[in-house]
């Protein structure tokens, strides 16, 4: 398929790398010309609208800021992208982007659909990325191939683009909790001289045998929050997005309301730039330890 | 092995016919007596101490209260326990009780072991629980037979056996989180028209692959809270047992102190007999939702 | 003075009244003009523009997209005000739409004062307002005869009009504060059998004898929630703001977050219209007394 | 009247001296006999029983712990005191204590009041404390002379002494509620430029002008925290007694669990021993500021 792809951080280089290995011609943009150069196998595109002209554009980017940026832009998706063709967003963006762009591209005769994504940049170079998925039935028709290629399993959660946005959302909040959680039981059980790494066995040996647990368990006991594979100021930005999702639908989420809070923490001394799971370290912190900021 | 076994709850009662079906003669105890009655191949005890005449006794109760009156009683494990036999406590106790119960063992010249287990009724049965063992290495090695015959893995987390009654605690503070957090997040996208059954689909398919979350999660979907595997009020006094622990440690637990709030709002409103995972209908009960309590 | 005013709610029309009594000449002008009729002595103003054409244009409006709208639309404020005339916003909007409104007017060549007020109703229409203002100097000069007309008194918090929008919002933080705190105490108390008008006396006559714990903890302890002097949506706008800000400036407030919670309990119960000292009656709802909503 | 005084602390010393100069008769003990010779006019006592040798005994000590070790020991007030003779608890006990107390003093055929004081040493020394009292009614007639000689004003909450306990509790749950919320808005205004102690100012002289924000939040805004009024070590005290009220009375209390938590963290930092208002700068501390310890 003639796919444009727009957005080449961590994730969307390897999104698209897997795209290109299945077969398909992308086109790509990105806002630093240099990412686009070191895709190796893609056509280049020096605009966005130059990502435009195929059937399908493939949007990942950080935030709802680059979305708006790149599809309400002058030069932007909505004003380039023929009629009838497809904006796929992957990206973790604001369920009230998502009314918003669902309506902007019915109204230009286009379609759209929200397919966020679950995993960290290993994922998506592996194509083992979980999509969740939401749009119009012939829709997800049309982007099927292109989901298959950069995950290994697509949910499909209804017709409304923004039910997508928010299964992702929750469960960003739910992959927070875990970190915050586990930062708590283990400034817990390591001030009493039991050994993190041990512990965190104990754990997933058990009841708690989940990738979330092994991966940010690990990360948390080994309090190795750089490189990070997702930064803590965005994380800050997916818990916002929960917490004005649930002010609309008039949900009161009161732990997500206390990871808010940690998140502000972590920046304010000094950690935006490390990774979310650092978060973990604020209990430890809290009880005398040394945190996250050395 | 000559093994005494007091409290023949859903647990016990299951913890003790695998030792006697594993080839143990078991002398079993429990308040009311047909319980007893109710054990085959079990030797009846009319009294605590009747239960003390071997090398091992075997403690599975309630709480705290339970343990110290079958210990500390006129006539209990304490009294009638041989020199340097072993009382191995498999409850849900406090980390203090822990501590008393290894100094006033020792001082009786008697042996101590914590080994406290994780798992339902279920994994009772079926043998399959995890057991969290803290003790000198001998009384270990003399216990070993006895954990294994009613679980399928035992961790030690070191020679004071108050590590291991901590680890458990932590394991049930996690547990509860994720009851909660799986509320908060259920209550978030139900409202938006997601279904709670998919839902967890997606969460188990993906990063949260685990028994907590299967388990848990599907009865917070299923709102299915009786009969309780667990009782919310066991479940609040696990979680003050953790924040008392904390204190004494001097680690604060803010996600610990919601859920202690979270188990009062359901006693308050009638739910103490409910299943522990009943906690996670309040979220739904505050967003205007039914509640655990119809 | 000759004086535009724009917002005839509750507290505007008593303000409003308050100019007219001081001997100004008000042109007042309200979205349903029959508030606009009821207003003794004013000139009426059949659009926001009419109102524009004095020296001053006070405007006193339920949140911030009540002030967008009568001051960015084609016939606006915005558009309307001559040169060197000064906007005075009395209403608790937002430190963001504060900085948006300074950076407005003095595009076009015009002032703008942040001047929010303290006080209920009552207050309002007996002059007894406190003012926090923030403006230019020479501004405030210009101002001061009507901010004495309306208040009893008036802090300058600064230059910068956003600071006294962000005392006025943390203001009505600590007040939203003290209406959960109280709520919590008074449940607490009053389970165990003590009167709660009582225990208000108590407070108010020791430690706690301020006008906010005698206003609140009148109305909590009476459980008189209607008519509302001020609205629990209009509460959970201002923490949100408070949030809000708090983000911006990177300053973690759990108090505030647990308040957003509350509302929202009150909100999706159907409470969104009694008057936010009902947010102190939740705790009693949570220990399994009545609650706000009958 | 000739009265007994246990415990010679910052509070006890002052108002033992308030009662010898109301024309008294003062036997007077404290663990450490040199502020018993500081007491002028005081009949020293070398153990607790020689303080009970009068109509009545006051005891004012910092914790459950005290009052139970000069109550119930070998050579206590309940081994000592006369028949019919009052036992006046003035500390800030536990609920659950008072109860113990109110019981083991009827089995002795003496008699318990509860008359816990709001007040900081200062207070003390002035007379000028606010007392609740909780006791039967004759017992109250009796001591009434001896709460006058102490405080301005008693307030009587009803004939079980475990009441009056609950409301100094409740009490002390809400000033350090203050110290929280005051700590947040500052923190918050003061990243934003505005004086504290002008803050403070606008406060106090609006619908803030209660004792309890003048004193605490001049603390806070001064960052005043040694010498301790009240160490934060007893602030943790006593929230911790509040929660267990509440959790014996099933009423969820969540800002006294996040206080809980707060002190916790000022414990685990190296502040159990400031002035408790240093709470008040843990919400600076999360947002980069320097917190209490320097």
């Amino acid at each position: 398929m003639d796919i444009g792809f727009v957005g080449l951080g961590n994730m969307g280089a390897a999104m698209a790398a897997n795209l290109i290995a299945a077969g398909h011609t992308v086109t790509a943009y990105n806002r630093s010309h240099d990412k686009v150069e070191a895709l190796e196998g893609a056509r280049p595109a020096r605009t966005v609208a130059d990502a435009c002209t195929g059937e399908v554009v493939v949007s990942m980017l950080a935030d709802d800021h680059a979305v708006e940026a790149v599809t309400f832009g002058a030069d932007g998706i909505l004003a380039a992208l023929p009629r009838s063709a497809v904006h796929v967003s992957c990206s973790t963006i604001s369920v009230a982007l998502a009314e918003r762009l669902t309506v902007a591209h019915a109204e230009a005769g286009q379609q759209f659909a929200a397919a966020p994504v679950f995993g960290r940049p290993e994922a998506a170079r592996a194509a083992k990325l979980f999509v969740v998925a939401a749009a119009e039935p012939e829709v997800l028709r049309t982007i099927e191939p292109i989901l298959d290629a950069v995950g290994q399993r697509t949910f499909v959660v209804g017709s409304e683009p923004k039910a997508a946005n928010l299964v992702k959302l929750s469960g960003n909040f739910l992959i927070a909790s875990v970190i915050e959680t586990l930062g708590e039981a283990m400034a817990l059980v390591s001030k009493a001289g039991v050994d993190k790494e041990q512990y965190l066995e104990i754990l997933t040996s058990t009841l708690f045998g989940a990738p979330v647990y092994q991966t940010y368990g690990g990360l948390v006991a080994r309090e190795e929050f750089e490189p990070a594979g997702f930064a803590a100021t965005l994380g800050l930005k997916d818990i916002r997005l929960v917490l004005e999702a649930g002010e609309e639908l008039r949900v009161p989420l009161p732990v997500a309301s206390l990871l808010r809070d940690r998140f502000l923490t972590l920046l304010a001394t000094g950690g935006g730039e490390l990774d979310w799971s650092a978060m973990g370290a604020l209990a430890s912190w809290e009880a005398g330890g040394a945190g996250p900021i050395r």
